[in-house]
């Protein structure tokens, strides 16, 4: 794979200050262009060998285009509010917005090479890391992002005369820290590893490019020379390439049925019962939030459900014994333009509770199957690949510790009928029933599927789904909280 | 101070059940209007003795509102990426947008409460804390913000009732920690120093509430009240009540001549000059910033100038010798909504380096001094007060170790006109020029009078302007790198 990088490839000074010029223009036409369209952001990950010129590359990318429209970011050592969460937080929060262009050093493959470079990591645990990569990728390029993926490479003997000379030089020594000059003796390891990354994760929506370091002018302008054609033809297709052959359009359940019209709607509960519960259940839940085990999880909640199901009261019930400063409830509504800037999932990760935390999301991430869907906010292709992103991520966060319990509160058509006329009459709730409530309950069927779909592709066994059977209310709040602090349990009984 | 929060107040619960009802509905009105009119952000700071029931009444608000539009904020010890900035950027992040309401725990008056108490901080100490204390709730005030302060109170048999009876209560004995029982030994100091709190901070447009915390019902429908009735004020008087009794209108100077028709223009640096300094600055700043003395200080360079000045030109030669991961550059465009959701200053503090970093502005905080003053995109009433507030905010960074320079780049009108001239002519550049440019051209002497007062009010002591001669932009670039570099040295050398 890196053989051809090998060969000791050069290009004169002269042809490549002649081309430079040119080069330089184009790029920073195709970065205004990039901007004033707005439509996408470019991710460019650096890696490779040390010493192969990633640092020089990256510091003449900066000179040859507008410095201001690209961020330039490191992962070296993670805070603390970054280990409190799932690994891939810290670069959610830095990806570039659409118009932008983000670089990343020390990205994730520079974390499983060093990981197993260096035993941290073992070879099955390397497979499952490629594997979210991959579809983290996948996701980023769905999104419109462009990805360009730059292998800098130096055969064994081009590293060792390189990092001698970089000793040498008085303006450069600092930079060369003992663990580069370890790599020089790990090297064959780190491009074993390096082989293994490439060839499982170079796919035609963010390949690979392997570019041989050794001289700075054929280095510098084979980059340069990637990213511009890579841009123009981006900048160019003015449409968003998304086909997927694999997913056939999903239809309605052929006999008018599905999972919610399976649930017993008559369950109840009378008051004295459900006092007693509620009292047991809070306390419950405030003491599991309290236990010291508590420290290695967080906990997130999703509520779903028919308008006038009773969210809002179930999630007041939820925190009814608890100290407001344990939780926080983020109330879903219309992505902001900062958030309209990113991939989808993006405004829910920024929100990620940090450990020892618990995080109530009044409407989720399911908006995109659910509200998208049935509304067409986006298309087709969007919510359909939605399910596996979500599987995804949710899979990132239990991974990391986070217990994920999810709901969906179910009403009859009657019930809600009979919730929005006593909304409407009473003042202190109108605010809660607007014309559109009016409007979702005309496309009843319509949600339906979307939700027999939902639950279908994405109640797995690390998120399963809880349906709430809410016509009655007390039944619905005590059967949220029991499940909250069973999934609290079992999680503490694992660890 | 206290006296009257002293004498046992109290309220029978039956008169309690009867009014909460009302006094519910009536808060949950004021919530969603405040929410329907998203104006203006509610701010409660949380504060008072041990045990008098500050966590109690903030669950029971949680209980009375709607949770999902309170976001409550408890700061105990800060995150290391809170550490690496000035104090008040952990306040700052956490700040509700308009339309919600915040809640803070352990507040600016906590830290300096219990920093005085355990002698922490000197008395001297302590009047500067509270002078930036009140510049803060000054500026949320002009800013729209509604804030109340709350002070718990309980004498000390009171106090010492209260948390014997929480140690013995079984439910609630986890909650009582050392330091709050270390408190009852020094009851009389924390009094004391809360009482000079409250006198000092105590203002109109942030008033004090002091709470006898024994009753739990009249402490509650007190809270309550208080909260009710300055909600429904707020929420009434559509128009903000912005008065400046003494800031007279500023006037362009009688004789037209400024600061900047001071400046010799014609100052230059031919080629050879400028390379062989350009190549030592830049060397220099490089070194410089890798400096160990570099980890207690961050680096924040503001640039700010004509249309076609060159401050792209000067960034490009300042990050020059740069290591991209080094520093991070600011373009300051129109604000995003969350921006706009937020007090003025707060686009600007989310992006403070942590120490060691460096991050250069390109157009800055002072964009409400200049184009929002000159284009009216402002009252006079939030330009006026901009100047004391941008001091504030730039005395908070250099107390945190910030290095700050500004530049003005300064040309005359000749000189625009002709650069204008060629960026037109010139294809990658064009996007350099706009309508909006030439429109600028025209406002010439308005911006020469706001670039006047702006360096009168704010080139301080501790952050003064560097007024650069950019006709020449050899130049101007050495000297904007050299001051760079001096104020770094002198930095150090305070150290």
């Amino acid at each position: 794979m890196f053989e051809s990088a090998e060969i000791g490839r050069s290009i004169a000074k002269d042809v490549y200050e002649k081309e430079v010029v040119m080069l330089r223009e184009a790029l920073l036409e195709a970065q205004y262009e990039l901007q004033q369209q707005g439509r996408f952001a470019v991710l460019i990950l650096i890696n490779g060998i040390e010493g192969a010129g990633k640092g020089e590359t990256v510091k003449l990318l900066n000179e040859w285009m507008d410095p201001r429209l690209i961020q330039v970011n490191t992962f070296d050592r993670p805070t603390d509010e970054e280990l409190a969460r799932p690994p891939a937080w810290r670069y959610w929060r830095q990806l570039p917005p659409k118009g932008r262009m983000g670089i990343f050093f020390g990205d994730w493959y520079s974390q499983m090479l060093q990981g197993r470079v260096h035993g941290r990591i073992k070879s099955a645990q390397l497979d499952q890391y490629i594997d979210g990569t991959l579809s983290m990728e996948r996701m980023l390029s769905d999104e419109g992002t462009l990805i360009f993926k730059f292998w800098f490479h130096l055969s064994k003997q081009q590293m060792k005369a390189r990092l001698k000379a970089l000793r040498d030089d008085p303006l450069h020594s600092w930079r060369i820290s003992p663990l580069d000059w370890q790599q020089s003796r790990t090297y064959n390891k780190f491009v074993e590893v390096g082989e293994r990354l490439l060839r499982r994760t170079s796919r035609d929506y963010a390949p690979w490019y392997v570019v041989e370091g050794a001289d700075q002018y054929y280095r510098s302008l084979t980059v340069g020379r990637i990213l511009l054609d890579g841009l123009q033809a981006a900048l160019k297709s003015r449409e968003r390439i998304t086909s997927h052959p694999h997913a056939a359009p999903m239809i309605s359940s052929l006999d008018e049925r599905g999972l919610l019209e399976s649930l017993d709607m008559t369950q109840a509960l009378d008051k004295g019962d459900y006092n007693e519960q509620l009292a047991i259940e809070q306390a419950s839940l405030s003491s599991l939030l309290r236990d010291k085990r508590m420290r290695k999880h967080s906990l997130v909640a999703v509520f779903e459900g028919n308008d006038a199901a009773g969210k809002g009261g179930a999630i007041r019930r939820v925190i009814g014994a608890l100290d407001p400063r344990q939780y926080r409830i983020v109330p879903v509504a219309a992505p902001t333009d900062e958030e309209r800037q990113q991939p989808y999932l993006w405004r829910f990760w920024r929100h990620l509770p940090a450990r020892g935390q618990f995080t109530l999301f009044d409407r989720s991430w399911y908006g995109r199957v659910l509200v998208e869907r049935v509304e067409e906010f986006c298309s087709p292709s969007d919510w359909l690949r939605a399910y596996g992103e979500i599987n995804d991520f949710e899979q990132q966060m239990t991974d990391a510790g986070v217990v994920l319990v999810k709901f969906w509160l179910a009403i009859d058509q009657k019930t809600q009928l009979k919730r929005f006329k006593e909304r409407e009459k009473i003042p202190f709730k109108r605010f809660k029933i607007t014309e559109e409530d009016w409007r979702n309950r005309e496309k009843w069927p319509l949600y339906r599927d979307a939700v027999g779909d939902m639950v279908d592709r994405t109640s797995t066994e690390i998120a399963p789904w809880t349906l709430v059977e809410a016509n009655d209310k007390r039944f619905a709040r005590i059967k949220v909280l029991r499940t909250i602090n069973q999934a609290l349990e079992e999680a503490f009984k694992k660890d």
